[in-house]
């Protein structure tokens, strides 16, 4: 882990020009980090769009909808509707919507939560399950040949560079604002 | 360019394990794709929704509101409304919505399409070229601190993979589907 860190660095380092002037690094700093974040922004949105439409064509169902059985397969004691709100960035209301059309097809259960009798939790049943895992299985194929363009190296690379930025995203001193 | 590519590469066979049979580097490449993609999804994510709430904070816009504005400034003769609508994946409905209510404020104007009489384009104003100038220079500040995570040379590695990541997206052999 510490290597595959350093030699990053190392070749970080020699890219990297030693030419710059204060000033002019900092306007650099921020073209740089702009470029990133769109290009970042642009292959998410790409592959986004393109899992988007293979999903409806695939197997009839939306994103969202996809994105919510994933939650619940991974909580498989059942989510709160505000947690699942909250972890799939949508609101409230499109979440009763969904949850409402996978009870009716049987594929979850709302159960009540004890302390809060307003309050329910939401889970997959044993066929929820199962159409989940043959669906992400498909899923993971599409993502596999969607990232081939990089090598299983700089796919590392990148893995290793993310989860830098995200340590720097979700560091305390970023909860200030 | 090529030596920087090289350098990446040379880092990365390093990286890689060469002990793995056919099969199970099938089942790890898999899984390798869909962490690297999850962990794209979960920064993407992250870094949208502070740019999203600190938009709605300083300046009282939706994200929408300002990508649609960036579109236009990078189009100076304007774009139809279908043109934005694939350029932000937004439906025309949203677009039209936002529209209205930028040209109320005076920020943009509607230029009829000379041989389409139902189609006009939109394009910004003086007043909404100064104003988004205004904006883009603070969102550019945000995102060079949100981007602080990563060292200079790790973000330069991190834009060449995503160039690479991008290619692979948009060949040829990917629209196949």
């Amino acid at each position: 882990m510490r290597q595959k860190r350093d030699a990053i660095r190392l070749v970080a380092d020699h890219i990297e020009s030693p030419a710059l002037d204060a000033e002019s690094r900092v306007t650099d700093d921020n073209h740089q980090s702009l470029r990133l974040w769109l290009r970042m922004l642009s292959c998410t949105n790409l592959v986004e769009a393109e899992i988007r439409s293979r999903l409806r064509a695939e197997f009839g169902i939306t994103l969202p909808r996809f994105d919510l059985m994933a939650q619940l397969d991974r909580h498989p004691e059942g989510l709160r509707m505000g947690d699942l709100s909250k972890r799939l960035m949508v609101t409230g209301g499109s979440i009763t919507g969904i949850t409402d059309q996978l009870e009716q097809e049987g594929l979850v259960l709302r159960d009540a939560v004890p302390d809060d009798r307003r309050a329910y939790s939401v889970r997959l049943t044993a066929a929820g399950r199962r159409a989940f895992k043959r669906m992400a299985s498909v899923h993971e194929g599409w993502i596999t040949e969607l990232m081939a363009g990089l090598s299983g190296a700089e796919r590392s690379t990148m893995c290793e560079l993310l989860a830098t930025m995200k340590r720097g995203l979700t560091a305390p001193e970023q909860n200030d604002h």
